[in-house]
């Protein structure tokens, strides 16, 4: 029982499910963690942000605005240079596939002339975070009551499960197909909401469509047209818009194949997409900073409601991300990057194929830091499971595929998976990690 | 009329006055503004912080942390240090006065060995936070719902009210005098919510405790004692714990006159203090380092939370901040802008004797960043008086008392204010603004 005192919120909010595998691998000092979202640590550019920071703090022209307080948007050189990154990235996507004939033409050169709604990139439409999860946060804060209604995907990051749960927000998972939703049961999901009359409580779909948290899946150009399609059609039922928040947090991680555009880059659809993005996970984790691209009317809400949060994020940081991304320091350390992670879910593959048994299915990346395994339907990994005791008393960890379901009563939450992660492990710990969780799965 | 698809969050969450106050002053280049809280630009710790931050980075033992995710409360060592440093604040200010008898005896050499629940300053209960002010709203977000009743003083903080105000909280504001809260005025409204049955929606008071924001007021430690002990008599009949949420951002900014120990200090409170603590403001302010101090279970539903907001303030800022607490760079720092505030402060004062008219009465702060002007009560001086506009034409902004005092329908708001700040102006600034705004004040 929680306290009487706490308000609603205080007492819905439990800890997140993660910090107890972290305790957990804490207590074992031989235990390989292939369980944490963190990134690969000998590669975080330590030398390329001192240097940076060195430079902001040099001259009292940029070293005293980066220590005192600055707009609760975001320091304009960042913004500016953030929706140009932004743009750049879904323009390269764009002309380097097929999409463009049926998608928005981006113009980077005129944009900056045409700073009006329209423009999906205008920096004024964009908002710097800490961390693409505050934006997550406000953006929920800004327009789900309690009792609303988000669409998930099933599985998904299981955070932002615990943003639901926290502000007494009700989940629908949409199951996941390895090129983002199944289209059908979206639409199947939709329907039967409308039936029940409960389609105004449907405020946003929530998509984290990079190299997803947890499955690894990335959601393709076609499937954000189509869901940003699906969703307008519902909109009259709603009475009021409906939002696809796209979660791009791995984008810039990826290692092989073609970046896919976001949904910023569907025609006509700047009005319906919230985007959020990091520096945090290409760049310098540790420093966290995020932003997001928000239509209007959010955009103003969910900065006046940053302005009750923390007033705007660390001038500092937001130096330092700026210096970086002029100077094209961030771009080469993102290439650099790219190839470290390259290599390292190589390594993890090869260690798969050598030691997990044949009844184990996995999905293999493209990018991001997560491999998804699949146990036949009925060996349970859950927390609770055999194979999770084992795999910890033989010091190994991996995050339970449960975690990452919504609690929703329409469907049986699958127990059989798990999401493992080359991010911060060596190379020798992911061997010798899987090796492990080989040894696991065979004996059961 | 707000979107019907925002949240009523969302709906209700307005743009900050201020905001309004600060974008006047962009058009207007020759506008001298005594509006702004930001703090003195010249002394921003520029070297400091660059050396701290080479030496964080230089070597991959401090430099990889300090680029990575840490916890959600925070760096353990920076929580060690700043429960230290807090611990020793209080101390001190309660050995150099005589205050000791009816207080908390502190040891701070034995309290590393008591880090149990009791003992205030255990780095256990320490939350490391994005500025004090996400440690208010996350506080706020763990104990308030909506329709709930927050006791402030009458002026307060205004970013406070806008949280109220945001989240659907009814604000109940209490005279201020000159050493805090009217006590009889304290008691008189708790006695009337209880008759009214409304005490059970009260949960916390919210106090900025030292050269208070607008008015530079301190309560006094006999305040501090005597408010603890009144809001724990009203506690049956609320059925729940009553905090006190003290808001001392300002108190290492003090330039005249002794500290006064915090609410912490005084016996047996512990389990009702929220003590909320900053770094931005004494050091570097783009750094957007605070604290927070919080009894069970307020401090792990607020840890939770803040897990959701953004899993952890920015290891390298945190980093930045134990570095200097612990070379000592940072009490040397602090000590030099005491001097420089108590300057800047005095020739305010100066300006004030010389230019503003008789009947204009104010407060001289001991410390802080602001004067609190009083007009004769039937002389307005809000957004839209004659004294506001005639100061504006002459290129001189304050902030508006009334800003500063919540909708409260049991009194009128009092109008005849202002909040004169010497925190970023320069020297010369400060006397010539003083002088339009005396001219002004006389001419009407």
């Amino acid at each position: 029982m929680k306290s009487p005192v706490l308000s609603k919120m205080g007492r819905r909010t439990s800890e997140p499910p993660i910090s107890w595998l972290m305790h957990t691998a804490l207590s074992r000092p031989r235990l390989i963690s292939l369980a944490a979202g963190f990134t690969d640590n000998a590669s975080l550019p330590m030398a390329e942000a001192r240097a940076a920071l060195n430079r902001v703090l040099r001259s009292p022209r940029t070293g005293r605005p980066a220590l005192q307080y600055g707009s609760t948007a975001g320091d304009t050189t960042l913004r500016q240079l953030t929706a140009k990154h932004l743009q750049k990235l879904d323009f390269q996507a764009l002309t380097s596939s097929s999409f463009s004939s049926s998608s928005r033409v981006l113009e980077p050169k005129s944009r900056t002339r045409t700073k009006d709604e329209n423009d999906p990139y205008s920096p004024t439409r964009l908002l710097i975070t800490s961390g693409s999860q505050q934006l997550l946060y406000l953006a929920t804060e800004a327009l789900c009551d309690e009792g609303d209604i988000v669409l998930v995907e099933d599985p998904t990051y299981f955070v932002y499960l615990g943003i639901l749960q926290s502000r007494g927000l009700r989940a629908r998972g949409i199951r996941l197909e390895r090129d983002g939703l199944d289209l059908a049961r979206l639409e199947g999901v939709l329907q039967s909401l409308n039936r029940r009359g409960e389609l105004r409580r449907v405020k946003l779909l929530y998509l984290v469509s990079y190299f997803q948290n947890p499955t690894g899946a990335t959601t393709s150009f076609e499937k954000k047209r189509a869901i940003l399609k699906l969703l307008k059609q519902f909109e009259p039922a709603a009475g009021h818009p409906i939002y696809l928040l796209e979660d791009a947090a791995y984008r810039e991680l990826r290692f092989t194949g073609k970046d896919v555009p976001s949904a910023l880059a569907v025609r006509g659809a700047a009005g319906r997409v919230i985007y959020a993005g990091t520096f945090s996970k290409p760049f310098a984790t540790g420093a966290r900073v995020g932003y997001g691209i928000l239509p209007e009317p959010v955009f103003t809400a969910v900065k006046h409601i940053k302005g009750n949060h923390d007033f705007g994020t660390a001038n500092l940081l937001q130096q330092l991300s700026a210096r970086t991304l002029a100077s094209g320091i961030y771009e080469k350390h993102v290439m650099r990057l790219q190839k470290r992670y390259a290599h390292k879910a190589g390594v993890m593959k090869q260690a798969l194929e050598k030691h997990f048994p044949a009844g184990v299915e996995w999905w293999a990346p493209e990018g991001g830091l997560y491999f998804w395994a699949r146990l036949p339907r009925h060996i349970p990994a859950g927390v609770k499971s055999k194979v999770f005791t084992a795999a910890l008393k033989n010091d190994v960890l991996y995050v339970p595929g449960e975690l990452c379901y919504a609690d929703d009563s329409t469907r049986r939450k699958p127990d059989h998976e798990m999401r493992i992660s080359f991010g911060s492990a060596s190379e020798a710990d992911i061997r010798e990690g899987i090796q492990r969780l080989g040894k696991v799965l065979r004996r059961l």
